[in-house]
């Protein structure tokens, strides 16, 4: 079953230990959308200036992604700027250019409608709305950050009481609940609507919540993080991925979801951008989902 | 198959959010023992004051806890006393107060010393040094913290060349080897001795390092944290307890062993002080050993 994801594209530069990456493709909906599309077929709903370049959209076309939902607007691409600490857990935004995504109003095209299945990536809660204004999904998620829990609260409440699950980190949970202890926090988080809940703990693995059910799925030990940026994004469409593949929300598919969400999350850190992605294969996304089972077997 | 344990018996005064306990029973052999002891015969190795309450030791000895180590010299007992913060993965140290340990040195009685398996608790590694000098045990693991990392680290590394295991929590391994990324720096720890490295997270789990495997064992989601203090301990007590019982060192008991060493380590946090050692039973270990199983399950 087909997914239907709207959030950014952008262009990156990114600062980490092991080097530098200037103005390479990224944004949420990109490594949502590079993930999830080994597992379902893709919508991409976004906006790209007049100076995106032509290689990332034939990228975006030779792996099946459906773009007619991605719009080109007159002005820059989105881009942001950031850097990593020694500890790639840690990382300073240095610069966000809202560019041509500071007047978008997603627009879904037919096609996009019609997916059961709906990701609302990392944007303002008041176009997630619009975007829910246009489409009656089988199945929602979403991702939101800091900034929208403290500038967009109420939008954001109304977002979560109409979505069945939110992929969250554990500081945005704090900051949500007031609960220091994540676990509560988890529980308030789904009485605001969504009956899934997945914390996101970096190299800490994450925890998914359904129900009154806690699911503790471990981070892949990698010894060597070149570039984290994206991560998250990439866990959100393995994990939808995974569950649109099924067409199925019962518990052992879900469980396993997250499972294959880490999965493609760790080989989106190894190198810079999404590019680990694309040259992804069933055969690898099998093997280290099997090194998750050995990873956590007692 | 028996196991001595070298550490401090305390006076605990702990302020976290769910209350305050005021010179409650505490220090690291006595969470251990009072761990270890549902697994196997302990030894207990230390010194106490003579204001500790007898009451106390007769806790020790009818959980059948050997004392022929425990010495009562004069003075005072050792005395510690923190404060948790809201999110009860931080805690300030208010005092410490050495008294009868600062002249501490470890004798131990003909029946310690038989012990096959040893656990040096969170003292300065000279003391640990003066333990290994009056033993041959089968197995050596040892526990350290940060300050004796700063000030006393040559000590402290002839004890690792000289360990099988060492129970650590990341931010020493971090400081032990100079290391962002956990999992080489777990690495650099073992190729200073110990086969066996276990990292503790706190909330996170912990991961277990033996040779080139790794095992990732999640905390127990505890909605109520009443006082984390003796967690570590308590944890390497069940730890070691398994591992005695079973008397074997392969990997799938390790394995095992650290998730006893978490099933135990749970529980003490529900209430203050040692308390939910005592009451403990192999039933409840049991089930919640279970619920371990099902919450990785996937």
């Amino acid at each position: 079953m087909s997914i239907t994801v709207v959030g950014s594209v952008a262009l990156d530069t990114v600062e980490t230990p092991a080097g530098k990456n200037e103005e390479g493709l990224g944004g949420a909906a990109t490594y949502f959308s590079l993930a999830a599309v080994h597992y379902a077929p893709i919508h991409l709903v976004g906006v790209v200036g007049e100076d995106f370049p032509q290689a990332h959209v034939d990228l975006f076309r030779n792996r099946g992604i459906h773009l007619e939902g991605l719009e080109r607007a007159p002005g820059r691409t989105f881009r942001w700027t950031g850097r990593y600490h020694a500890d790639v857990n840690e990382r300073d935004t240095l610069e966000t250019q809202l560019n041509v995504f500071e007047d978008f109003h997603p627009r879904l095209p037919e096609a996009a409608r019609k997916s059961p299945y709906l990701f609302l990536g990392n944007i303002h809660p008041a176009l997630q709305l619009e975007v829910l204004e246009q489409v009656k999904p089988k199945f929602t998620a979403l991702d939101t950050m800091n900034l929208w829990i403290d500038i967009a609260q109420a939008d954001l409440r109304q977002v979560l009481a109409r979505t069945d699950a939110i992929i969250i980190n554990d500081a945005e949970v704090k900051l949500l609940t007031g609960r220091a202890n994540v676990i509560r926090g988890a529980r308030d988080v789904a009485a605001l609507g969504p009956r899934i809940v997945v914390v996101k703990k970096g190299e800490h693995g994450c925890l998914l919540f359904v129900d009154d059910t806690v699911f503790s799925a471990p981070a892949f030990p990698l010894e060597t993080v070149v570039d984290p940026t994206g991560a998250g994004d990439t866990f959100a469409g393995g994990f939808m991925g995974y569950i649109a593949q099924q067409n199925s929300l019962d518990l052992a598919t879900l469980r396993r979801a997250v499972i294959h969400g880490s999965v493609v999350a760790s080989f989106a850190c190894e190198d810079f951008g999404p590019g680990p992605l694309v040259t992804l294969t069933p055969e690898r996304i099998a093997g280290r989902y099997d090194k998750f089972k050995a990873l956590v077997d007692f």
